[in-house]
């Protein structure tokens, strides 16, 4: 039941971050979003900024629990969950019409000068989504399905970088064209051989 | 003198919002810091937003000109101007502490998905800043510089795209590196033949 109310909190919080940003949210509307008395937050963060730390926690979580599955699915090749996974995103902002975007990019964004405590936090979400990356690219190069001189850590922050990017102008642009340009570019050149 | 106001306003609205974003700055900080008094904001603007549209305007017309001379500088072959203008950014970052980033990506970022004019007014930026970008590209693959495959439009988009993604990255962990890896993806592998 404890951690029932805590995981409610975070998931409100998480959704509510990824649409109005982190400013902007106010503890009241998260804890009505999940039904919960306003005394019980403290019981589980310190302050706004502690619950703000925790909701990249579960973001990260949650960008591991989906990319995770795509890219250690051992039946397909490597570059090809690579592809996957950057198809089944592409199908997900469809579904939103193309807006919120990454919400560790966005984070970035609004936090990344701003707190020291957020900064240091987004780049350890940074460092956790480009290692599964890393590991899937490594095992593509030593397959050799990559050009040997592809410096694999490099490429994958490159490649979420870029992603978060792209996720600005799609939502500039309201249409899939930025998310499926920045797929070509990674398939069609940069991991050419 | 009724130019010299507007413009002033302008400037110090540009300069604060690229620092906090468009929500947070208030009126009257920028005309505090333009030295104007209240007053005169309604002769030039009907509300916030006809005001942030115009520093939207404001900042294109600040990447024309330093964008528009390194890129038109005839005396440089035309992917060496690209590196320039690049170099040049990373040296303005580099002043600033690796913070800022690019106010057009920033308020994508911010305003993409909650004002329809913003987003009007930012797909036209993209647009003009893509279009400098354009042109030099097409010289350079008129010249031979540049695969004769690679498609010139796309790839002036994701040039801008990934930059501002890079850019995050840069906020986020303080450092030249992401800005350097954009670079180097693109001279070495995009745009290579």
């Amino acid at each position: 039941m404890e951690k029932g109310v805590k995981q409610r909190i975070l998931e409100k919080g998480a959704e509510i971050i990824h649409q109005k940003g982190y400013y902007h949210t106010g503890i009241q509307e998260v804890l009505d979003a999940a039904n919960v008395p306003k005394g019980s937050f403290y019981n589980y963060f310190n302050n706004k900024e502690d619950f703000g730390l925790q909701v990249i926690d579960y973001y990260v979580g949650q960008f591991d629990g989906m990319a995770g599955q795509i890219l250690d699915n051992q039946s397909l090749p490597p570059l090809e969950r690579v592809r996957k996974l950057l198809d089944s995103f592409i199908d997900l902002f469809r579904s939103k019409q193309y807006t919120l975007g990454c919400p560790i990019g966005n984070l970035g964004q609004e936090m990344g000068d701003l707190s020291e405590p957020f900064q240091k936090k987004l780049k350890w979400a940074l460092d956790a989504m480009a290692g599964l990356y890393i590991r899937v690219l490594s095992e593509a190069q030593s397959r050799g399905d990559l050009p040997q001189g592809l410096d694999v850590r490099q490429t994958a922050f490159f490649l979420i970088a870029s992603w978060h990017g792209a996720l600005i102008r799609m939502k500039i642009e309201r249409s899939p064209e930025p998310l499926e340009d920045h797929k070509n570019f990674f398939f069609n050149r940069i991991f050419k051989k």
